[in-house]
């Protein structure tokens, strides 16, 4: 059937034409560019008309990837369909996937943000409000947002328009790192002066490559504001500090210390001893390193469990579904998000970011910050680069 | 303090004179080799006589490698220390740490066998028996193994005296597969003729990169027992079955679908609907794939959720010490632990294995392979090379 | 100075309207798209009035741009400016430097297509032709194409739009590849019916992963009609040939052989005595493998020099001028090239193949397909993937 | 046949038995330990008495690598075979093929040390003097040491008993770099006292990744005093200092310029206008980089050419048996290499290298290290890290 449609949006920047044409030929459809009336510049909106003859059903499609795209369909300024859910956990087969971008309901008269964006979420209507709730929250009678009317999308910025991006197009060791750290250590400092929320996401490997004390001297700095993380790197930072070792490696030394291998399971006894990490500053027993600098200067931290934890520490939250939650609440109100060599927190991290929190992914393996963004979470700015001569050197731009 | 130590055991097989000078040089010490008789060959037991004077309290550590090596230190063939935890999930400072070799313990004049052997436990004595037990589950009051005496370990065949090594010294993307792929073969054959038990480890990388017929054929054909994995394999086993895509990527084209995306959510909430992957396949919704295969050829299965899981869906596990308790049941009496493309849980299925079961480690990426070595599992065999081909060529070969 | 820029081209599909965008603000300039009529569908020309604004001397550039992705500007339909060369392997700094794109010069009052298209090269006229030279092989005195007007390049296709197309958008290890290589065999048997050229590129690791016994019956088929290699594909096949093993590895059971390591220097030596790989065969010193068969079946083979050559054969080719001039005429007429693991030499090759020859890279590194194609090589299709495996699954595909 | 076998040698420390136990099972032969006797230490000198059964033939395979890892043989001191070349660039089948290690010749009567040290070479007699001579070298009537009767080499030092050593064991990216960085600068400021002579070999990575600033420093600093590497490095090298730009990236702010991809073949052409890189320096044209920085501070430089070279500028040896004896010649008496993110030379260095000769290679990739050890280096020291971040930081510790 053939239906003229009328679009308003970042249509050349966006490239929403190209994108019509793929989503059309998938349905071996046609269409047909009727009228482009284009903005003075790229950046400029711009508005169209377009001529589709798509099979039954499948219109429904390409409306919603428009929509996601930040067009509006002027016809489609219509209430937006509510549906019920009829069993927990379920939801009408033609509900509205959330991405991560700033989304508006039209109902009543009048486009409504959404609340709680984050992407891959359903939309329920509660009151006059639209949250967005994870599938495994929907209960049974809850008002689903179904189908394509009524939705509206800002357009994310690219990040070539963005002052912050400074690696645009592509993941690549051979790019020149001292820049990215640069900027980055302006964003933190413009920041810490507006008192905004810096959240990092922080793996083991952090401690193994000796980053430590530039993290340390950060957190002391009032750079981080809040640590998300898992068992391992509260355990090696605790080993560490105790032992002088993590995984049995002597940190001065770099050498494997025989019998070490059993240091992280002894820094676990020793703070299960004292009965969390708090407790063992508080009773003296630990008294230096990441998870002390954070007790001491009131940084929050979450540990999210995961299937290959050793003990875990007392602090470790192994109920994924309470750490996920602690997780998403973290990153809530974030002004900035540091993800430091860990891919499963940083997927996480990144599934929970709506798209306007600034992000940026440090990780020696080029396939890391590939699969974040592969993953929706376009915003990310990657850094392939060795993640403790990056602390050591993001720490010098910082003081 | 000068201690004369006599060992015996594999002495030149397993380097222990190098690892004896490695340890005393980090204590600062001196050592001499008094006597040192050989077996006729590499694999005969050696004995030795060594004087060791390294600083007090340091030679406790030598004697804990020794041991872990599986030597025997004739005087201290003594009665094992016993000591009680004071505390729920503490142990005394000098508990001993297990490796993953099979250990025994000498009790009432005889050496008795620890049961539920894995790595980085405690051994408890209950009753006349000795049991490996998570720190985590260690009772106040528990009797726990101390210090060194009494204590045996069976040293590790090493790889070159392994019938079904085929991947020695390296990790290395430079090697000839087909040979490693045959042997597996010939060895999953032999399992399954004398009915043993195969478990399969599998990341959603199987099903990107086209694994799923391959890994259908072999479970319908009887190789694989166990399926461990996480919540994505099941999600996109389940989006593909349903839509004919993975993580919105169409498997027969290769190619983006438009708004495909969601359809990792629709699965979602289709399973949801029936109430659970088993009652999926019951209710005729989910009719192939590799659950499907699963459910209909009664191989059980257990996800373990993390972090970074949407949904999830209502058979994943996401109380991590319920998911690390049940993969530790699933992998107790293995024959052979098959880890494809997945590094979270192959290191977490590595930490539970003992040191006699078979593993092989199969990942495009040689650190993923070089790091679960690295972490103890030192029985594994790794093969650097492509999931989806290797398991279309393994199934021939298992034709 | 402001100037009104009339473009045609694909305005749409290409991106030249955000590509304007990008120079402009690079130089600091001003643009308004004045007009702006589209075609039909994204893939018809379209065009444009724009009117642009940048420092004196900065609008080269971006000209030079806009001809470089395929569009006329209407008003430079004029003849295009030759320049004459003052010395030897220098040009005037304002000379065009080529595209691998099909290429066509105003000259006469008609357009002429550049011959022997590749990427960085000049633009001479000879008498009425012209032709793309390299800049060492510029002579005092060649008329030089320089500046902008009086160019056209024919865009290229998009890899959407290409038929061939197996991986769009990305290289990535998590794909399934059996789709590429089912692809990759229709387009072989194709070229082969129609009597046109494959040429192979080969690393050594095509005879590490056991991959000869394939490549020898694709050889042997009638699919390979040049292979471009090193030095150690050859030493390592004969070596194989001769002695069972690849740089000391036995290629049966995949196990160092003890002194396997002077393999390599005692198959040199052998093909040395005979005098070349062509004599070896026609001595019946060397009897089987990828340098045999080539021999047998009249596949012509350059073997290029490198700083980490051992001997090096007598058939390698040490002077790199003449071995680069021996490549160039090798995949001038070539329908296809197929580069296998290789870096140093797919590279090297696709520096002189013009973008209408389809190209496939196999590598297990993702950096060296995504490096291929940063390079200007942009019509490459990478398969990130087992070297060996892959062979083999083709020559299954081919039979 | 049965022999009695007397061996002297770092028996112990070097896993002799294990190697002669791993050899003799290849041959499907027998070995019985007669007498070990040990040194003091594991560093001491032990003796053995074996009795060997092998297959006729096979046991001078055995012998050749006793001989390559140290080992005397007290029977054999007997004088070396020599036979003679009856044919350019060959040699007789039982030549002996060198290793790296420091090699003695017995000849009338005295042991001799051979000259030119490198691996796979041959070694000839020339009066009094034995020289590796490589294969290509040898001319019709060269006197050459064949089997191996009267061959001693000195067992290499082991990493573990190096105080250069920063690196044990294994290459991965999960280590502290500092470590190595303070190491590394030590050695430089002992070697620059004692006017040693510290050798860079280096790709153009280093120029995309930020370091040219820092190795222009350390070039003037006095820490470097030969730098070999190819076309591109001089080529990006001298694109920046001309245009502030590689391959067409802008070095201050990371991004691409338009059209900034003709900008290295305008630098190759503004090199061949002046004649060479040394000419542009001395007529003004080139007034910053590394380039520059070598001319002015008399540092030599070597420019390999390859086979993906662009121009090539008029400093780079495209004959590469001249490039690789310039290479050789440049490292024959260096104290120390330093290996900087380029397979490429790096392993054509290496191959030239004794192995006394300290060698540092820094790269990302795991895999280019691995690779360099695999090949024979084993000397070499691995750094996993960023190379543009780790110049920077062995720039600050040096000054």
């Amino acid at each position: 059937m053939e239906r003229i449609l009328e679009i308003k949006g970042h249509i050349i920047r966006d490239d929403i034409l190209k994108k019509i044409d793929t989503s059309v030929e998938q349905y071996h459809g046609k269409y047909k560019v009727l009228e482009l009336i284009v903005g003075d510049r790229v950046d400029d909106e711009s508005t169209a008309k377009i001529s589709i003859d798509v099979p039954e059903g499948k219109d429904e499609w390409i409306y919603n990837e428009l929509l996601n795209l930040g067009c509006t369909i002027p016809k489609m300024n219509e209430e937006a369909t509510i549906k019920y859910s009829d069993k927990n956990k379920t939801v009408p087969d033609d509900f509205y996937s959330t991405t991560n971008h700033p989304t508006f309901i039209y109902s009543q008269g009048k486009w409504i943000r959404v609340q709680h964006q984050r992407m891959d979420a359903c939309i329920i209507k509660r009151g006059e409000e639209f949250h967005c709730v994870k599938l495994r929250d929907i209960k049974k009678g809850d008002a689903i947002v179904c189908g394509h009317a009524g939705i509206r999308i800002e357009a994310p910025q690219t990040p070539e328009s963005n002052d912050f991006a400074f690696m645009v197009n592509d993941v690549s060791s051979e790019r020149r790192v001292q820049i990215g750290v640069q900027r980055l250590a302006e964003e933190m400092k413009e920041i810490k002066a507006k008192k905004g929320k810096i959240v990092v996401v922080a793996g083991p490997v952090v401690i193994h490559t000796g980053g430590i004390d530039s993290l340390c001297n950060m957190i002391r700095g009032g750079f981080v504001h809040c640590l998300l993380s898992g068992n391992a790197l509260a355990v090696h930072d605790t080993e560490r500090s105790l032992y002088g070792t993590s995984l049995g490696i002597d940190l001065e030394t770099g050498t494997a210390i025989q019998g070490g291998h059993k240091n992280h399971m002894r820094a676990i006894n020793t703070i299960n001893r004292s009965g969390s990490i708090r407790q063992a500053v508080e009773d003296g027993t630990l008294t230096s390193g990441i998870m002390y600098e954070c007790v001491k200067n009131d940084v929050s931290f979450v540990l999210a469990g995961s299937i290959r934890d050793d003990g875990p520490l007392p602090d470790t939250i192994m109920d994924l579904i309470v750490a996920q939650e602690k997780y998403a609440e973290a990153v809530a109100d974030a002004d900035l998000v540091i993800m430091l060599s860990t891919m499963l927190h940083a997927i996480g991290t990144g599934n929970m970011l709506p798209s306007w929190v600034k992000t940026v992914c440090v990780d020696i393996n080029p396939a890391v910050v590939a699969k974040l963004v592969d993953r929706g979470s376009a915003q990310t700015q990657g850094l392939v680069t060795d993640v403790g001569l990056f602390l050591s050197m993001l720490d010098q731009k910082l003081q």
